[in-house]
């Protein structure tokens, strides 16, 4: 079986899982007891929360809290946003669902939300968020790179712009599909707030985290015993934390190297597409991660594709994995596609590990899916 | 080294630790993927929410949410009960941080929130919590096993009292030391909502949950991606839950074997103390679960004991580990103790695991350290 769906999930790095297992079963002690054992895992816990500040590039006073996942860190946040109240709360049409539905929620409470256009190559339209980045805005929520389509938001560039209307206005940005796959420096951003995941980079599922800039004084969302410093309760995820601290650096240590790799992987897959007696439409541009790359089958379902390629041992995205049992695709549809295009979906993401000649194999078996599936339909 | 701090955590079953480790290197799929693997272990998780709940005795149509651990469940809770604005909200004094501090959030936010007290035995006081029951009561949360005394609460009955004064009520109680320690059955207890964790029973830190009973309509506290029913969005933990159930499937599997053990080693520890040249005042009633012992070594520093006691080898907790760093001690100052007897609180909690002779050695190794301290204060 070949895994091309590692926008969704990954294997977790085998030194990493021994990492895991070591800490559940050896130092498994808890970091708020007083006693040395616990007092060595707090500053275990202080030292790749550092580390892992250090390698985003943060600066002195920076903070970095440990959550539950990527999706508590984006509930924290826009949380934190609602004290504001007043105010116009700016996000785009392309976030992750932990980021969009919150945002609708907060509609529904009353909020003053609005959400920026996508252009064709699926990133945020720069000429509707000048337009949309009135004076009384006071929030701003912008993905790094796309989950679905691979499109990279030039975050510095839309930090500034933000800045110079308001220099008092949070940016946030959802780095979940950028962290530990293309460089990122968050001093240099200039964002506020940064959302990551250990689960996206071979690290285990369950652990996140929130970069926070020195300055804001983010207020908690989960309440209890006063972990992190106070901004998140609960018994810290030991070994979820260190092992998402090595997975990062692991995935760093690598970056280049990987994205070479992965790049040559993308270009292999569009020039065999190019030999196809069908030729999906590419939705990602290539400008963007190369990590991802959707594509549309157009008159075709994705879904029955993305079956019929399970069956001859591939496995695939059709949209967002954290929400692929939803229907339609507001992104794909911000875009500009049709309807009759978004129903042939497909994502195929993915890591260091996978190979040239999977991508080969891959495309053999979706072209004679493809055929075997217009036979059967006629179309 | 030997760890008395069970309370606070507790060591991973070698077995579930397997488990996780599979689950992240070999099933590490995206539970919300189309394809077969991934369906599978939606499947997975499926049958461990329903396996949780049939060993917690819980009806068809109850449900179980998993969550990042017992501190996220209880917030949730929290969060939900807020939608009743109006009413009174009842407490316990002797509840978790996780419940306790997101009501005094609750209280400063205008809520109408009220607080039992506990009496001598660490238990809610009957009488004060008849007299706060008021028909205005629209919550209550009562945790069915102490983490500071071990005192166990008459769920059952408590649950019984609220729901004749009225029965929209909404009850609930936190479970964590309950669970997997004494036996639990949620139908006949009759609560609405319960919270348990993992890492309290074996299990791997990071992952808990919520029992829903049939009629509730819960909202979410997390929104994003729709996952656990719409009810608790982010990338399902897999392993984590995973692990979960088959911890709690051990741990419920030698409940009595490991709870009559654990009885003796209480009993000796009590026996030990009585042969004292300077005798611990015990706070821990006879009644209580034997996995926890409470004691006040009067005008001794209960800190500087348990740093003794750590260079000695014995890991113990003097308060909820949760929060230990903490000063002060509500619990105990409402049970009716004086500041200097609780400047001397220490807290012993057992495993499965512990031994007759570990605590000989203990007890042994504290008079020694009382001696020396007394010796050394002039106290």
């Amino acid at each position: 079986m070949v895994f091309f769906d590692n926008a969704s999930t990954t294997k977790v790095y085998p030194e990493v899982n021994e990492m895991l297992l070591y800490y559940n079963n050896i130092e498994y002690y808890n970091a708020g007891g007083l006693y040395k054992f616990a007092t060595e895992i707090s500053n275990k816990i202080s030292f790749a929360r550092h580390n892992i500040l250090k390698m985003l590039g943060g600066k002195i006073g920076d903070n970095f809290v440990f959550t539950s996942g990527a999706t508590e860190a984006n509930n924290m946040v826009i949380n934190f946003a609602k004290k504001f109240k007043k105010g116009k709360f700016l996000f785009s049409v392309g976030e992750h669902p932990s980021v969009y539905n919150t945002a609708l929620e907060m509609r529904n409470l009353g909020y003053n939300v609005d959400f920026v256009k996508l252009d064709s190559s699926g990133k945020v339209d720069i000429l509707d968020y000048e337009s949309k980045l009135t004076s009384d805005v006071v929030f701003v929520s912008i993905m790094h790179v796309s989950n679905e389509t691979g499109a990279i938001n030039p975050i510095k560039k839309l930090c500034e712009i933000a800045k110079k209307v308001n220099k008092n206005i949070i940016f946030h940005s959802d780095g979940v599909q950028a962290v530990g796959k293309i460089s990122v420096n968050l001093s240099q951003l200039g964002v506020d707030l940064y959302t990551i995941s250990a689960h996206k980079i071979h690290g285990p599922k369950g652990v996140g985290g929130l970069y926070i800039k020195s300055g804001i004084s983010i207020k908690p969302f989960i309440f209890g015993g006063g972990q992190e410093n106070g901004l998140r309760s609960g018994t810290e995820n030991v070994g979820g934390i260190l092992a998402f601290d090595r997975a990062l650096q692991i995935s760093i240590s690598h970056l280049d190297e990987s994205y070479d790799k992965i790049t040559l992987l993308k270009k292999q897959l569009l020039s065999n597409f190019e030999n196809f007696d069908y030729n999906p439409k590419i939705v990602s541009s290539e400008d963007s991660s190369p990590y991802i790359v959707s594509f549309l089958c157009q008159n075709l379902r994705g879904e029955t594709l993305l079956h019929k390629l399970d069956d001859c041992g591939f496995m695939v995205g059709n949209g967002s994995a954290c929400s692929s049992k939803r229907k339609g695709n507001r992104i794909l549809e911000n875009m500009g596609y049709s309807d009759s295009e978004i129903e042939g979906a497909l994502r195929v993401s993915f890591s260091f590990d996978n190979t040239i000649e999977e991508v080969d194999n891959f495309t053999k078996a979706l072209n004679a899916v493809i055929i075997d599936y217009k036979k059967g339909t006629g179309r």
